[in-house]
């Protein structure tokens, strides 16, 4: 029996999708509950699996299929399978094996150095390293623009489609805007914290029960502990992780209800989907915008917070705050801070467009690594109004550029602008959500978003799907800016 | 630069021992940590890494370069391995594909419909499905065994130069002294067995506790929970299972350091054979033999249970014996029953020479399918003295014959005969052996253990391991029989 072109490229995909599950989870057992003297060993299991995920996305006989296939009438579904292997294909078939394997060599080892430097806020130490990743990484994006822009083609391994000036063009005009409001809300006094103490087995059962409600499929999925939050995994085995601070539950609960809106993209997707190129998020942004919009418009909303309110005194007691309003208001606050994991929605995409634009120069070239921490600082100050004080408060805070992440920061922006165009789209839709939401019930939500964005995985591109969720209307920072600006000026009576 | 052949099959084969150390994990995280609802997908994610496994095992590379190195001049260890490589190679390319996948489909049927048959004590559902898997596994052996036997053929695979004819011997010798002691120790009364209550955590610290008195390295591995105890991986990430039982403490702490026995020997392997064919234990005889006497042997000495009963008392209280004499009767009490797994020293070895006759005549076709549950209850009768009440306490008790384990059972007992005789010659060794075991000190022994056997891994073949650690002196079941005949005298007083 002779099968097509078409059906021998599927199920040889079916069987890399598989694997590529494989690979996840063993990143997903790493960070949770491998043992810590195993950490050599894994390393060469990871390699191993990617020896064999590279050796299946160059075979020439994807090639030889795509190129029987391509062309001919195809379902829309198999047409946009089509489009990803022939994305995966081509780029692993442009960059030279010995480019690849030096950079993975280079950045496990920059991403030690990147550990010990911060932890002695010496960027010095670092730059060496770091020099080597930015140029293997401007060698890479060489083989892959082809004579296009270098760092558009870095960022569409995480954006399909996305380019620096679109990106730089969306930084322009929600700078101003954001600078401006900041500098307002730090005029006003800050709101009350939270008090009390939250025990590390009531936060998880807290957060299992935050996950539930925003729809988390527990038969399908799990909530680990782990130093870093993180979702891994497609389909039916899609689990997520957090973390416990005894003194800030809100750390837990937000990263909890962040990484559900992660996991249930996955989660719900059409099964038909499963093991398939469409099975999993489309993209980097509009993932971001699933987990934006779950922990920041739905979660962080004043008829939200209410439901947590009561949920929390009920299960705490006594929490520091007395009334839904002044925890609405906490769980809001915006304060002088340095690090971008922990910013507020005001002040979040101005760490973002500060990272953008900075390694966009390291890639042109224009900017050189040695005069990074004193780029990073002149600009955190302009921006944010108030000087670093040591490199692991600046520019040593992520990880992403020690492990070569370059293009990879304006998703995270990204994303917010999705989110708000989707929210303002879900609040037209369903006029009663506030409701809703104030009874803890997010299903409206959560449904509306996986009938319109999350179950069709990877059919649509990004900015296309988006725009169809959104009733035709293209994308723009400019739902996320008037609802910024509204949100927080109600909060500070601006 | 060109490598020599050696180099490249060393370096091909450490890219296939990586894999399936991966593919070993994911067995691990289905059975204590996977969402229930992932199980169709986690059954691509295993086909998909087994034909990874199969496709390298069968490549043709392989035996090009096996070729040009076997009858060279080799370090013992390289031409270990290469005998290792050739054995996995040759017995990969004997069995037709189309052969391995109907395997690989009838008896993952026939797993659902062996435990729905066991549930409602119904041989006859589960007769025909068995029949299609004796059938298959029977083409396998003729695959295998090129005109040889074909029980040979298949407990090859576990044991390998294993015959049918030399266990056949071994169990001649064991079975009339094993019915005779059991027919006067069943005529004596019973022991006084335990009372108290023993929670799950309590249990689990406990048994920590035991892992460790064992030498179990836990920065190199972990001890989880799972329906049914088992271990799994090799190397620097070795993890164990057990499982507590409110009212049987003694199924936790035993089933432990059993499975301690298993993982201490995967960890103590030579770091110099990490993710080479060396590297993991070298066959099911030999493992069983570490696992049975780290469990029987030693923890179930006097000198060792002592130490027990006095950790018992400070951590649960009251545990319904009061002195260690009568702990050590309980640990080792005999008793009639009809679970293999539940089974005693002085028992156990009869549970499986009666599925080692009758498996052999499945396979040489002597014995019919439909007729199996008579026969095992004709010898269950003859063997132990009572019969059996029904099938789910006889022949469908064991998952084994399902899932296409026929040549497995006798590793059992072959663990327990080379435990009998590595007991001996480490009790020739060690005088002071019992001083240490009282003290809850196990190190004398499992040191002795490590250097002797855990140590060398795949090097040697199995009867030479056993052989080269008892001074010269060939494996034979006579230690293992005079050493069940004291104990069991003294205990009872016969």
């Amino acid at each position: 029996m002779t099968n097509t072109p078409l059906a021998d490229l599927l199920a040889y995909q079916k069987e890399t999708e598989a694997l590529a599950q494989v690979a996840g989870r063993l990143g997903w057992d790493q960070e949770t509950v491998m043992p810590r003297g195993s950490a050599e060993q894994r390393g060469e299991e990871m390699a191993a699996m990617e020896s064999v995920l590279h050796a299946r996305r160059t075979d020439a006989r994807l090639g030889e299929w795509l190129a029987a296939c391509e062309g001919s009438e195809l379902s829309q579904a198999d047409a946009a399978k089509l489009r990803h292997i022939r994305r995966s294909h081509d780029r692993a078939r442009k960059v030279p094996a010995a480019l690849a394997a030096e950079l993975a060599r280079v950045t496990s080892v920059a991403q030690g150095q990147w550990a010990e430097a911060r932890a002695k806020d010496d960027f010095a130490a670092f730059a060496p390293v770091l020099s080597r990743v930015v140029e293997l990484r401007q060698q890479e994006a060489e083989a892959l623009a082809e004579g296009g822009d270098l760092y558009d083609a870095l960022a569409n391994d995480y954006e399909p489609g996305a380019t620096a000036a679109e990106l730089a063009a969306m930084f322009d005009e929600m700078r101003p805007r954001l600078v401006e409001l900041r500098g307002k809300v730090l005029e006003k006094p800050a709101p009350k914290g939270l008090g009390g103490t939250f025990p590390d087995e009531g936060q998880m059962a807290f957060a299992t029960k935050l996950a539930l409600a925003f729809g988390y499929d527990l038969s399908r999925g799990r909530i680990d502990k782990a130093v870093h939050p993180f979702s891994s995994g497609s389909g039916n085995d899609v689990r997520i992780t957090t973390r416990t601070n005894p003194e800030d539950p809100f750390n837990c609960f937000y990263s909890t209800i962040h990484e559900v809106g992660h996991g249930s993209y996955e989660q719900n997707i059409d099964q038909g989907y499963l093991l398939t190129p469409l099975g999993q998020g489309v993209s980097m942004g509009v993932h971001e915008s699933q987990s934006r919009i779950y922990e920041n418009q739905l979660g962080r909303s004043r008829a939200f917070t209410g439901w947590i309110y009561d949920q929390m005194r009920a299960q705490f007691g006594d929490i520091g705050v007395d009334n839904a309003d002044d925890f609405y208001a906490a769980v809001n606050r915006v304060q002088k801070d340095f690090i971008r994991t922990e910013a507020d929605e005001l002040q979040y995409n101005l760490h973002i467009m500060l990272r953008f634009d900075l390694e966009r120069a390291l890639i042109s070239g224009d900017l050189k690594v040695p005069d990074l921490e004193t780029a990073w600082n002149e600009r955190f100050e302009a921006d944010f109004g108030y000087a670093v004080p040591r490199a692991s408060l600046g520019c040593l805070q992520d990880v992403h550029w020690s492990v070569g992440l370059f293009g990879y920061f304006p998703t995270y922006s990204l994303g917010n602008v999705y989110a708000g165009c989707l929210a303002k789209a879900l609040r037209a839709d369903l006029p009663d959500l506030d409701e809703a939401l104030a009874q803890g019930d997010t299903t409206p939500a959560t449904g509306w978003l996986r009938d319109k964005v999350q179950r069709h995985g990877g059919l649509y591109e990004p900015k296309e799907v988006i725009t169809l969720a959104c009733g035709g209307e293209a994308p723009s920072a400019g739902p996320l800016l008037d609802y910024i600006e509204t949100k927080f000026g109600d909060l500070y009576d601006l």
